[in-house]
C-alpha cells in the first residue's frame, strides 16, 4: 500500500531542517514547501520573510467560490535535533514504513501534520474542489520558541485573514482518545543570574563574604513557599475566572496523576491535593526552575570554593489574561522589594495565553465532527494545552478561533529518539479533516 | 649563587606528583624522596602505606643525644595540576629562578618548604650536628584533601611521637608579614541531591508535580537564612568561648576586608558588621554552597524542562569544637524536621578543627624569635587558618603543639600558574629555621 502523499513526506523527512542546529537545510526546506505547494495547485506560494526569523513559506489552495470561508492551518517545517543519534533504531531521517507506523524524525512534530493535510486537500481537489479556501503558514522557527513570529504575522496581517485555524499539534492522548485543544497556556522564561566577585574564593571566605550561590537561593525563596506556593506579589491578580464551560471542561479531562507518576518514575506526591490536579493543570500558573548553575559542579568533594556566578533558568506558565511583560515586570519588583535587586533578570522569551471560545459555533462543528469520527467517549477536549505556543499572535491577527489536533498519541515521542505515529491515526485524520473542510463550508 | 638544596630542589620539581591527575608520577616521587632523605643523613627512611592513601615518606634525621627534643616536620610531595598551562610563562616542572624569584609547580606548594627544611638540616649537619631530633612524615594527597592520613597516622603513632610540630604552609600575609598560624578551621564537605522522577518532564507539569531544584532550593534555605546566618538547630552549641590570649590574637590580625574586596572585585558588603569581621573569619563557622547543578544548564532559554534531579555541593568550616560527624547528623536531623527527608546527604570528607595552645613554652620560643628574626612589627600570629587542614589527626597521636610558617606569600598563586616564591624569604626561612632547631633544644 501507498500512503496518501508518501512521495512528498519521503522528500520532506530527508531534509534536515534542524532549526537549533548551525548547520541545517532551513533554506532548502522552505524552498522544497514553496515549489510543493504550487505543485499541488496552490495558485499563491511564497516565502515572507521577517528580521530575525527564518522564512515562512505562505500559500492559498481557493475554494470553488469567492465567499467560501478562508481556513488557516498553521505548520512549522523546522524540526528537533536527532540526537542522540544510537538511541534511533532507523535513519531518523528516512521514513521508515512497519505494519502499523511511520518512524522519522518529524513525522509527528509536525512534518506529518502537513503531510496528513495535503493529503485532504488532494482528496477534496479529486472530488471536485475545496468547498473551502485553505492557507498555510509554515514556519521555521518553532523549535527555537517561534522568536519574531509575531513581528512576522503583524507585517503579514492582511494576508492571514480567516475564519477558522488549524493548529500544529495534537493527537490521542494517554488514554488513546483523539483530543482537541482549545488554547494554550502562556510562558515565559528567563534567566536569574547574580555575581558577587571577579573570581572564585577560596570557602574559608564564606564566613565573612557574600556567596552568590546562597544569594540565588534566598531571591528564589521569595518567589515561592515551601508549599510550592507562588508568592510573587499581584502575579495571580489577572487571572481570570473560569466560565461554566470552562469548569466543565476541566472536570471532563482526563488527566490522571497516578498514571502519569508511575509513567515517569515521579517519587513525590503532586503539589496540590488530589481534586485539584486537573484545576492546576489547565487554569493555574507555575513558575518552574529549569536549571541552577553555580561553581563546581564536577564529580566528587572537597572543591570547596566559593562561587563568583549563580544562574538559574526560569520559566512560568500562564493564564488568562495574564502576559508574559507582566508577569517579568512583577517578578523584577518582587526581587527589588525583597531585597535582590542585583539578581539580574535577563534573556526574555514569551507567548501570552490564549483560549478559544469553546462554544464558537466553528468549534463546535468541529468537536461534533470529532465525536462522530472518533466516538462519543474517545473524544477529550481540553479548555487548554498545559503548554505553550504562539496562538495568540494570530489571534491578534485575524480573530478566527483556533483548535490543535492531529496524528499523535502519547508514545509518539515528537522530540526523542523513534519519533513515529500509528498508520491509522494517520489515515484517519485524513478521513476527519475532509469531513471538516466540508462541513465547516455548510 | 647557587641556592642550598639546589640540585634537589630541581630534580623534586620535575617529579610530575600531580595527585589529582590519572597519569603522575607519584610514586616515582615517593622512592625518591626515600632515596634522599637516606643520601643526606636520614637513619631511617621508610615508605608508610595505609589503604586507599597515597605512600607516605617517612624519615628519622637524628639529633646528637638520646635527650634531644623530637621535632616532627609534616609536608606533601603531592602538587596540584598546572593547568591551564598556557598562562605559565615557563615550564611548570622547571625551576625557573630569576634576580627575585623561583617559579615552578610545587615552589611553594610544598616542595620548596621541603627544600628549605633540608637546607636547615644540611646548615645544622655542617655546624656539627642536629641539636634536636627531626622526623619527616610528607604525605602523597595532601591536594586530594588526604584522604585516609587519619588512618595513617594511626597506624604509625609508634613513629611520631615528637615534642613539637611544624606544619606544611605558611609565609608572609597580604600586608608582608611574616606569618605563624597556631590552628586550622575544621571543614566537612558533602553533597545534597534530590531525584524526583526518573526523567526530566515538560516544564508544564510543573503546576502539578515536584521539582528537585525548588526542593533543594527550599531545603537550602531552611539551613541559612536571609541574613546569612547559619540556622541548622544545635549547630552553634558546640562552640567554645575564646580565651583572653585567643581573642587578643583576633584583634590583632591584620586582615583588611575592603583590600581583600577590592583584590577579588567583591561587590557586596561583607556579611558581617564591620567590628565582627576578624571574629568570623577566625572563630564562626561557615555553610558555603560551592556548586549548584540541575536540569538545563546550556545556554540561552527556552529549554523549558522541569529538571528530574539537583545537587549541591557544600562546605562547611567549623571551629573548636565542632566535628565533621556530628556537623552531618545535625544538617541531616535539620533536613528532616524541617520536611526534607528525601534530600540525600551523602560524600564526606571532614576534617575537625584544631587549635596549638598559645602559651605553650615551644610556640612562646617560635613566636619569639621569630619577633627577633624579622622585627617585632612584621610577624602576625593567626589563632588559627581561616582555612582547614588535618591538624588535629596528627594532634590526636602525638599531644605535640603544632605551628604553620613558611616560605611563600600571598602572591604566590599556590595553586596557580606561576607559582612563585622570594628567594629572599626562601633564604629567610631557613635562617629562622636553623635557628628555631637551636633553641627549641635549649
Amino acid at each position: 500500500m501507498t500512503l496518501p502523499m508518501q512521495d512528498f513526506l519521503t522528500q520532506y523527512l530527508r531534509l534536515q531542517s534542524v532549526s537549533l542546529a548551525a548547520e541545517n537545510q532551513i533554506p532548502e526546506t522552505a524552498a522544497f514547501l514553496k515549489q510543493q505547494f504550487t505543485d499541488l495547485g496552490a495558485t499563491t506560494s511564497r516565502i515572507l520573510r521577517t528580521d530575525g526569523a527564518n522564512p515562512a513559506v505562505y500559500a492559498v489552495f481557493p475554494g470553488q467560490t469567492a465567499e467560501a470561508p478562508i481556513l488557516l492551518f498553521y505548520n512549522h517545517y523546522d524540526v528537533q535535533p536527532a540526537e542522540p543519534l544510537q538511541l534511533w533504531k532507523s535513519d531518523p531521517f528516512e521514513l521508515k514504513i512497519t505494519a502499523t507506523h511511520l518512524y522519522a524524525r518529524g513525522i509527528n512534530d509536525d512534518k506529518g501534520e502537513l503531510a496528513a493535510r495535503l493529503a485532504a486537500i488532494a482528496r477534496l481537489q479529486a472530488q471536485g474542489g475545496l468547498p473551502c479556501t485553505i492557507k498555510f503558514l509554515v514556519e521555521g522557527g518553532e523549535e527555537q520558541g517561534s522568536p519574531h513570529l509575531d513581528d512576522l504575522l503583524t507585517q503579514y496581517a492582511d494576508l492571514l485573514a480567516s475564519d477558522f485555524c488549524l493548529w500544529e499539534s495534537g493527537g490521542r492522548n494517554e488514554q488513546g482518545k483523539f483530543q482537541i485543544s482549545l488554547g494554550v497556556k502562556g510562558g515565559v522564561a528567563f534567566q536569574m543570574s547574580v555575581k558577587t566577585a571577579d573570581f572564585d574564593l577560596h570557602s574559608s571566605f564564606g564566613a565573612v563574604t557574600e556567596n552568590p550561590a546562597w544569594r540565588l537561593v534566598q531571591a528564589l525563596a521569595t518567589l515561592k513557599n515551601a508549599q510550592d506556593e507562588i508568592t510573587i506579589p499581584h502575579f495571580l491578580d489577572a487571572i481570570k475566572p473560569l466560565t461554566a464551560t470552562q469548569k466543565q471542561l476541566i472536570n471532563q479531562a482526563d488527566f490522571d496523576y497516578a498514571a502519569f507518576a508511575k509513567n515517569y518514575g515521579i517519587t513525590r506526591p503532586a503539589t496540590v491535593a488530589d481534586d485539584q490536579i486537573k484545576e492546576a493543570l489547565y487554569n493555574r500558573p507555575s513558575l518552574t526552575i529549569n536549571g541552577l548553575s553555580s561553581g563546581y559542579e564536577g564529580p566528587g568533594i572537597g572543591k570547596t570554593i566559593l562561587p563568583h556566578t549563580a544562574l538559574a533558568k526560569i520559566d512560568l506558565r500562564l493564564v488568562p489574561d495574564q502576559t508574559p511583560a507582566e508577569t517579568v515586570r512583577l517578578v523584577k519588583a518582587a526581587l527589588i522589594a525583597g531585597g535582590y535587586p542585583d539578581i539580574e533578570v535577563s534573556d526574555f522569551l514569551g507567548e501570552p495565553p490564549f483560549r478559544t471560545d469553546p462554544d464558537d459555533p466553528r468549534v463546535q462543528t468541529a468537536l461534533a465532527l470529532a465525536r462522530d469520527t472518533y466516538g462519543d467517549d474517545d473524544v477529550q477536549v481540553e479548555l487548554n494545552s498545559p503548554g505553550s505556543g504562539p496562538m495568540k499572535y494570530f489571534y491578534d491577527v485575524n480573530h478566527a478561533p483556533i483548535i490543535s489536533c492531529g496524528i499523535g498519541n502519547a508514545n509518539s515521542t515528537a522530540h526523542g529518539p523513534n519519533e513515529n505515529v500509528a498508520i491509522a491515526d494517520y489515515l484517519g485524520f485524513i478521513d476527519y479533516l475532509t469531513q471538516l473542510v466540508t462541513e465547516l463550508a455548510a
